[in-house]
């Protein structure tokens, strides 16, 4: 496996472990200021600014717990594509039932002037499990 | 624009005339061997092979009408994605309403030896609309 693959693969697994922590500025390194998260039914959701305060928001009632099982991750240049297989299970921290998704996400990752690759587009697939 | 951009673009475009043509064996030259489908709930679609007998399936008793509404069109040497809204009607030929869904698609292409580009992996969030 080459560098950037590996180089993906980590930071799909460091976004997981660091939103499992609520160490939001953590996961914030790992997307592009104009990162764009798309899903069905709502309009783009653009920029890193409202994915963070999105996540803090959830993050004040919730703890989250995610697994990513990567499929494939393939890398041309600055670019690269990376198909994961997610389940997020968001649990209020004062009890009561787990929300779980799972599905499908296809991400989009720039590599960065200093080697570091961040996610710039996602397209999440998830539904309730 | 690049030429690469403008290829994909131009895929793009005889993607969905096509479809609206019933000229399945135009649309299967824009897509790879391997090309694999993503959408919410369901497992992936692998293979042109499974996309072919889908569509020709459907279109025994139904014509396409949809369009592609491009927002972002991204090429690193033989990789890119496009970003793209779309729209489709699917209209029975016998009469009756037509099932209508829309939403954004994020699609990896891969450029071919002979430099044409096609479809290798696509994630699908459309919805009723």
């Amino acid at each position: 496996m080459t560098n950037d693959k590996q180089a993906i693969r980590d930071a799909v697994a460091l976004w997981h472990r660091a939103t499992a922590a609520a160490d939001v500025d953590t996961v914030l390194t790992l997307m592009a200021d104009d990162a764009t998260f798309l899903v069905a039914g709502q309009p783009p959701m653009r920029g890193r600014g409202t994915f963070e305060n999105g996540l803090r928001n959830l993050l004040i009632q919730h703890r989250i717990e995610s697994t990513a099982d990567i499929q494939e991750v393939e890398v041309s240049g600055d670019l690269a594509y990376c198909w994961t297989n997610l389940t997020v299970r968001v649990i209020p921290i004062a009890g009561g039932a787990a929300r779980v998704r799972a599905g499908n996400a296809l991400s989009i990752f720039r590599k960065q002037s200093d080697g570091s690759w961040v996610l710039i587009r996602d397209a999440n697939m998830m539904s309730p499990a």
